[in-house]
């Protein structure tokens, strides 16, 4: 299509609908059988078929109107079954703002939840993929490796005690989009570029370098309190849990550091937090930034899990 | 959602943009083994994906701007095999002028193909399912039965010479939106209520009636010569294939009388045709006139056939 104002690769896809405004749309799709891990019931995995979605919105600083959602539904659901994903795609959406308009349900083997979301947004606020710029602040929305820890209790049988469980499984089963946190920093105008997490936070700097032709040093990692101590008890390393993680849905930004102040105080004005994590750089690449240099971080990223099974692919 | 510019129901979704400007969005999903019958190609079957959204803005009279797509993908299909569903996808936006912006890829069981397709239209220019008014023409945009014939061919292996073969199975394979046509109709003005006929003509008339609370008369059979002379070799009920078939994506309207020839030189000057079938009436209900006055057509729709078992559910 001529005169996309959006990369082919970025986080979500827009048209022009005239004038400086945008019609920014996003599709994802869960299947139950590599996104839903044991443990996690339809209502949770429903709501999440419209986080994964809203949390694309989040990052790009639109705000979400309205979805549609397809359903592919397995012969032996239950009328309760069906009712309980109804009511956790709503949630999801009300939870953002966002409504429901419509959709399409069909017999599928696997449970298949297919979310297509729409908004709009100023064509001048819209945070993209490219534009960081060498001397950025690198910064994330939140912590990382609860849920990497997560799905590692609930696919690896991982014993831990309830009061670090809890929380892991949470980041699990009923993750949260930055949305707010998102709109606020359009706003502030002080984001040069913007990317989800729901990858991996190395998949996203990489993804965030390549878009924009820069490098990134981490010079602190973000990993949660939570996920240390899980890595303590199972003799586990916080930076892998921190790193190559996936399903976690904070946003990584690369912020003009004129405008450090204003982003801070827009995020915490939003009820959010921001976490500065290291720079951009302008030799492409990622590294963390350790006592003896800097050691690359490598491009892998989050791999969907097989099923109940407890097996982790690839 | 407060303030919808479009029932729940109907065909699309639509959400306002301000002014006299709607966002109009359609999601369907396509699940091989439902609706990819035995001897479809991957090609084909994802050009139907596409097409079956288009034909949904046909019917409203909403020209398409960009679609997302959706895959699940089987774990033994091989890159060819996607080469050729990307390949199909495209094919059948370009037909209708659309572009595909984007999208996401998954493990399934089955083939998934969820498009989710956009345009914009002034609102005063959307066909809806409710308007019609008794009096009423109504009208259909072709023949139909071809389809229902070319799935017995394929699911009942009911043999037929070549010549009749031919454009049953062409039906099936190659469904055809009536884009032009849809949309010529919304610029006339001519059309009261409007419906595609996706889930077979007697499901579609029911469908229109329970909207607009009118109801029909038809009083002259749509029925392709190939599905009569299909339902002569087989001693079948030619009324039967053209009613309650479906997978068919002509255009159901009901049409102001005082504007029927507007309506007519606006599909023909679009390169389609316009068929008069009956007329809305006061009381709900849909009927066919016989020589013994009306019988009624029952609210039977189309059911999705099983794989290639060659059997046709419920």
């Amino acid at each position: 299509m001529p005169n996309l104002p959006l990369g082919f690769g970025d986080d979500v896809s827009a048209v022009s609908l005239g004038k400086d405004e945008l019609l920014v749309i996003k599709t994802d799709m869960l299947v139950d059988k590599t996104d839903v891990p044991r443990g996690m019931s339809l209502w949770q995995a429903a709501r999440k078929a419209v986080v994964m979605n809203i949390s694309d919105f989040a990052a790009k600083g639109v705000k979400p109107v309205a979805l549609l959602v397809a359903l592919g539904i397995p012969q032996k659901f239950t009328a309760k079954d069906i009712e309980q994903i109804g009511k956790g795609l709503n949630s999801g959406a009300r939870e953002y703002g966002a409504y429901i308009l419509g959709g399409d349900t069909n017999e599928a083997s696997d449970l298949v939840i297919c979310c297509a979301l729409f908004g709009t947004c100023s064509a001048s606020l819209l945070m993209k993929r490219e534009g960081a710029e060498p001397g950025d602040i690198l910064a994330v929305t939140g912590e990382f490796g609860k849920t990497a820890a997560g799905l590692k209790i609930l696919l690896e049988n991982l014993p831990v005690p309830s009061e670090v469980e809890n929380p892991l499984l949470d980041a699990v089963f009923m993750p949260k989009a930055r949305l707010k946190e998102g709109l606020a920093l359009a706003v502030s105008r002080a984001v040069n570029a913007a990317i989800d997490s729901s990858d991996g936070l190395a998949w996203s700097l990489h993804e965030l370098s390549k878009a924009s032709h820069v490098g990134f040093i981490v010079e602190r990692l973000p990993t949660a309190p939570e996920a240390v101590k899980f890595a303590e008890i199972h003799g586990l390393s916080h930076a892998e849990l921190c790193l190559y993680g996936g399903e976690e849905y904070e946003l990584v930004l690369a912020i003009k550091p004129e405008l450090w102040d204003e982003a801070l105080d827009a995020v915490k004005k939003a009820g959010g937090s921001l976490i500065r994590i290291g720079k951009a750089v302008k030799e492409r690449g990622v590294w963390l930034k350790t006592d003896k240099g800097a050691e690359p971080i490598e491009p892998r990223g989050w791999e969907h899990f097989q099923s109940c099974t407890g097996e982790t692919r690839g």
